[in-house]
């Protein structure tokens, strides 16, 4: 990992510096009422130990909550007080004037809480854009506007609004919420509040004009005391800021979960050919963070769910874990929630299972889940000394406890303090789970990770394990800043969509093996085609086809003769498509006469050139049902064979690529050298291409190859090709 | 709904009376200190209020807990003491004869809390069943052994020895849980009191030996006080007692949640064809739930999720929703939410939206989700105003009322009454979602079912429309008791796995249409058949394919010639199929000669016959991929062609049925019809025929039919349909 990556953005680092530790902070448009958007910040830092210079502005009165006020930003640079930070309060019309006096003062950032920008249409967003404007002319940068702020709560610097510090405490900690919705920056603080957790960073960053929160995650992932980024996104605003935050984390061992929410309408436009749509945006949203490492959340539930596993930050190995409980339902439970959720059960050595029959003779054939009856109810020392023989076990990641009922004769508080041993003596992930509040208590007071049910602490286990794997996948340099690591973009020659002899010509050259085939202009050349491809195919049938731009469906027009054996057939075919076509009105009617290829099983291979992401590539089972069957898995490019491989192997036809039934072995090899070389084609040319569709790719028995025998390019007009070319 | 369905089970009433509401208990191995198993019913009797007599039973002592105590059962008798009730409390060993001599004396009923029976081997089971035997034979029914114990806390009448109680407040409430195992039946009764809600019955019932948790649920059914039922089960021991409950709570519209937890290994035996091995157990037993209208719950969150709805009871009508929020983050969440779950949004009427425009003016395009910042910032009566423009729209069934955030200027008091009262007066489920603690509190004293995310919210109100859908779908009285609606069954000729003709002719007889074919048993016989499937099909090729039921998989061994159009091929073919099965030492060697069919598309049409369940017909996409696909939909038979169009709906190749690209609309009515005749001729045959598999049936287009085109009956052992058919 070059520094270069990890570094927060440079020319923002002032900026961040000043929202985050501030000197001085101006509150323009300040409020004497600390229930006012202008009073609120003032009263949060006079509370939670704000050490620089508050700096009231108004120029109706002259004490604001007990501090001096100044009549304006003009009168603060006239006192020498010329703020690090402001927070502009102000209505919407006003906002614009403060912040160009702000910026002249030489502020180097601001919050700016108005509303009435972007989010109310057209003319609201060239008053942002105005207003950023403004700001970067000056060298300030801005939070927002419509934002309801930043906050570093182990600063007290609290440039935010929010009423939910007036009910709900702050307290710093090892976690930080970035989010563009204020509700969705609450809601998951006063939830881990309440739970006991800390919080340092809370941004709420409205309409992203300027620093956006992709950029500030990056810049608090920087901060070494922070353990996890919760992120809270309804569009994905500046990836390359979201990929330096989620490297600058990993290289730290530092967490992120993201909520996407919505759907962006961006990428549906993106997405032209069916094997596009299929795609959609929000796969490429999935593939995106899944290879950048962090874990995307559906809900707040799910967002907050593993926080004390990550905060414990034990390492979870392959995640293998055992389930201990006093009730077997408690054991049964567990064991459908781990399958659910693709959370391996430990299988114990012998030696474990050994020890464990001595502890506990009753086990006999002690087996996982264990069932921990006599250890739980507090019989001498067995619950430890169990605990100890799982430790030794190499093969026991994780565990997990569960106590469904405790009362008189259980020493929760014992079995509280042994698990925490455990856990802290083995850096194994423990866990509890207790429907008691009375028993969670103990069990968080001795800093085990606790939950309500089984459901919730399987769950948690498997998303913890799951994504701290996932994050040591994320190893390559190129996954960090994908689309600055290929080399420029080339533009490629046409516009729209290509016809089949050109869509194949373009695969042939990325790398993908295409069906041999001859572009005739004739029925005459069709023959003369046909009596060549016989000739190198040891005899094959051929196929004619109608080729034309215009006309993708072939198909459906009756363009497409199978299995032709004889020179006299393959131009009587070839006549009837270009008659068909100059009834269609294709000026320059042609055919395309290709070998007949019999392949094992049909796949599809596609691409969709995501405007944000780049492209992502479609891997699946093809054939006219691909939409409907929906057996495909999506790549972000670039990846490698062994990706495709994994991705492969989640397919529902993926036991093809092993042999099944009659079907020998089909050769994923090539099909992942093809997918691997079309995803690096389709970035070479991110500009050009807007999409791809080969379908059906034959693929032929293991070390025979793939072919493709069908294939829809479609290429970005030329004007755009241009345009976006570096 | 006849008056038989729905009684209790006559045979035991006298027993759940003596359980629920006895008049006087004996708690044999009665212990002084409250501590104990034997001593702990006591305590809890006396302090949760029962009004009966408390009878200890201990030889030992003369005063148990302040009351007298007596020798044994004999001295009860003999002070003319006779219990309705015992609980036996006494030792694995010594437990048959503390049976023996309560069922001697007349007691009605007995929880057996003692282990060391069935569950622990073959040995334990004897033991069990004699306990059993010598319970019945005195009149007696038991609970358990190994039970927890039963609990009716309206009654104060605690059989039951959980420790929870001690540690959780029991209060007598409208809900009911029914556990096999003693921890799940604790688990959700404590989070449940933590919620504040009250529990009238709490039973677990351990080895099911005689009165078993099916038949508990029953039972409690009837109470018209309860309105939800929580079901814990391993193992359905009991159908037709469950569709009784089932039956008897939807009569008076209340419900019952269960979890099914683990696999049962019956199911997995009952699966012999590759068909059978696809529909598994589990989907027999979730399709005798749909049946039912039992709602299956995952795990113990799940179980509890929806309850105050339920308990709420307004009618959830199609459950079109309004989510209303002043947080735009909140109206995406619980819009992704909603389609995820498969809760569909309300379209309001314009009405509906020009009154909702005039009470908000800044919505000017108001649509749902509805932003609502002015109103749930208490701004005079807007909230009670929306809330009834929205009462009076009846394309709005359910309300969704998101708070992330509420302090200074939120008056939530007033926001929890009018949503209280908008509920209360329009009969519309409403719920409220609200991270923070505070906000919860004051919803909750209001009495409107609040939730902690959205995620749960929206959960939570999916779940209760749906299944209040499905229980108004289950009124046909064939689901009741589906297995004695239907004639006596009838045994079939034959052993095990049937060969093709005789499959085929099987499935002709159930009503599913068949290729035209002939069975042959030498080339000459052959070659007659094609000429006279040739005259009858206008031509058709054909298809000659080796017959023996001992050779099924017909490919692998080459019997199988496609696309035969001379009498000298198909003689060939039936030379060479002959030959092989000599060579596979079939005894009687023979061929099918059938017509060639084309069909528009492969499905697959089967049957597993499930030994606790009945027949469960799978119905999907056909082909050899079938099991990869897994593109099927289950049903328990008997259902209707509509039960088969709702379900075929559901499959990925659904768009077949009303026309998908070049492909016209496939036969769904022939399919249903055929799939509804299979399922009927399966139940009259439950005890003779172990699976069907036909695939590929081939489906035609619309009108035009479908055709089973391959198949494999598999039998019963004649031994086993003699033993089984009453």
């Amino acid at each position: 990992m070059t520094e270069t990556l990890l570094a927060p953005l440079d020319a923002a680092h002032d900026a961040f510096a000043a929202l985050f530790h501030p000197s001085s902070v101006a509150v323009i448009g300040a409020s004497d009422n600390p229930n006012k958007v202008g009073g609120r910040p003032i009263h949060y830092m006079r509370a939670f130990g704000y050490m620089g210079e508050i700096l009231p502005v108004n120029p109706a009165r002259d004490v604001i909550q007990g501090l001096p006020a100044y009549a304006g930003v003009a009168d603060l640079v006239a006192c020498g007080k010329t703020p690090e930070a402001a927070i502009v309060a102000v209505s919407g019309d006003a906002t614009l004037e403060q912040v160009r006096l702000c910026a002249e003062a030489g502020v180097k950032a601001a919050v700016i809480m108005a509303s009435g920008f972007a989010e109310t249409g057209a003319k609201g967003r060239e008053r942002q854009q105005e207003l950023v404007r403004v700001a970067n002319a000056g060298g300030m940068r801005l939070v927002g506007p419509n934002a309801q702020g930043t906050a570093n709560f182990a600063a007290g610097a609290v440039l935010n609004f929010s009423t939910m510090f007036m009910e709900v405490a702050p307290q710093d900690g090892p976690i930080a919420i970035i989010s563009q919705s204020g509700a969705a920056s609450v809601m998951p603080y006063a939830l881990l509040r309440q739970a006991g957790h800390g919080v340092r960073y809370l941004v709420a960053t409205g309409n992203d004009a300027d620093l956006d929160a992709c950029a500030i995650a990056a810049a608090v992932a920087a901060d070494p005391d922070v353990r996890l980024l919760l992120v809270y996104l309804e569009t994905i605003s500046n990836p390359d800021a979201l990929a330096r935050a989620a490297a600058i984390a990993r290289a730290r061992g530092a967490s992120i979960v993201a909520i996407k929410a919505g759907n962006s309408a961006r990428g549906a436009q993106a997405a032209a050919s069916h094997t596009g749509a299929l795609v959609g945006n929000d796969a490429a949203i999935d593939a995106f963070l899944v290879a950048h490492g962090i874990w995307r959340a559906g809900d707040i539930g799910e967002l907050l769910r593993a926080v004390p596993l990550y905060l414990q930050d034990h390492a979870p190995g392959a995640g293998r874990t055992v389930v201990m409980s006093h009730s077997g339902a408690v054991g049964v439970m567990a064991a459908d929630l781990a399958e659910r959720h693709g959370l391996p059960l430990a299988a114990l050595r012998d030696d474990t299972l050994r020890a464990l029959g001595a502890i506990l003779p009753e086990f006999g054939t002690a087996n996982n889940p264990l069932d921990m009856t006599a250890a739980l109810l507090g019989k001498g020392d067995m619950f430890p000394r169990v605990l100890e023989a799982l430790g030794a076990d190499p093969a026991a990641d994780m565990v997990m406890v569960g106590i469904p009922v405790a009362g008189p004769g259980y020493d929760v508080e014992a079995l509280a303090r042994d698990a925490a041993a455990f856990s802290a003596g083995h850096r194994k992930p423990l866990v509890a789970s207790a429907p008691q509040q009375s028993v969670r208590e103990v069990f968080v007071r001795h800093g085990v990770p606790t939950f309500v049910t089984e459901a919730d602490a399987v769950a948690a286990l498997a998303q913890y394990a799951a994504h701290r794997e996932r994050m040591a996948r994320v190893t390559r340099v190129t996954r960090v800043m994908a689309s600055s690591a290929v080399p420029a973009a080339l533009p490629l020659a046409g516009n729209g969509l290509q016809d089949e002899a050109r869509s194949l010509a373009l695969l042939a050259e990325a790398g993908v093996p295409t069906v041999p085939h001859r572009l005739c202009g004739s029925a005459s050349e069709a023959g003369a085609a046909f009596e060549a491809l016989r000739a190198s195919s040891a005899g094959a049938a051929v196929v004619v086809k109608g080729c034309a731009a215009s006309v993708p469906h072939k198909s459906e027009h009756g363009l497409v003769h199978l299995r032709l054996t004889t020179r006299v057939e393959s131009e009587a075919a070839a006549r009837a498509c270009l008659d068909t076509l100059r009834k269609l009105e294709v000026r320059e009617p042609r055919i395309v006469v290709a070998q007949m290829v019999k392949g094992r099983h049909e796949f599809a291979l596609g691409v969709s050139v995501d405007p944000m992401f780049g492209p992502l590539v479609m891997i699946g089972e093809g054939g006219t049902l691909l939409e409907l069957r929906k057996d495909i898995v999506t790549l972000l490019a670039p990846f490698t064979v062994d990706d495709v491989r994994a991705a492969c192997a989640r397919l529902r036809v993926a036991p093809l690529f092993t042999g099944y039934r009659d079907v020998p072995a089909l050769d994923l090899d090539a099909l992942a050298s093809a997918a691997v070389a079309l995803g690096n084609w389709a970035l070479r040319h991110r500009h050009a291409v807007r999409s791809v569709d080969i379908n059906p790719l034959m693929l032929m028995a293991a070390g025979e190859g793939v072919i493709a025998v069908d294939a829809v390019v479609q290429l970005q007009d030329a004007k755009t090709q241009e345009a976006e070319t570096p």
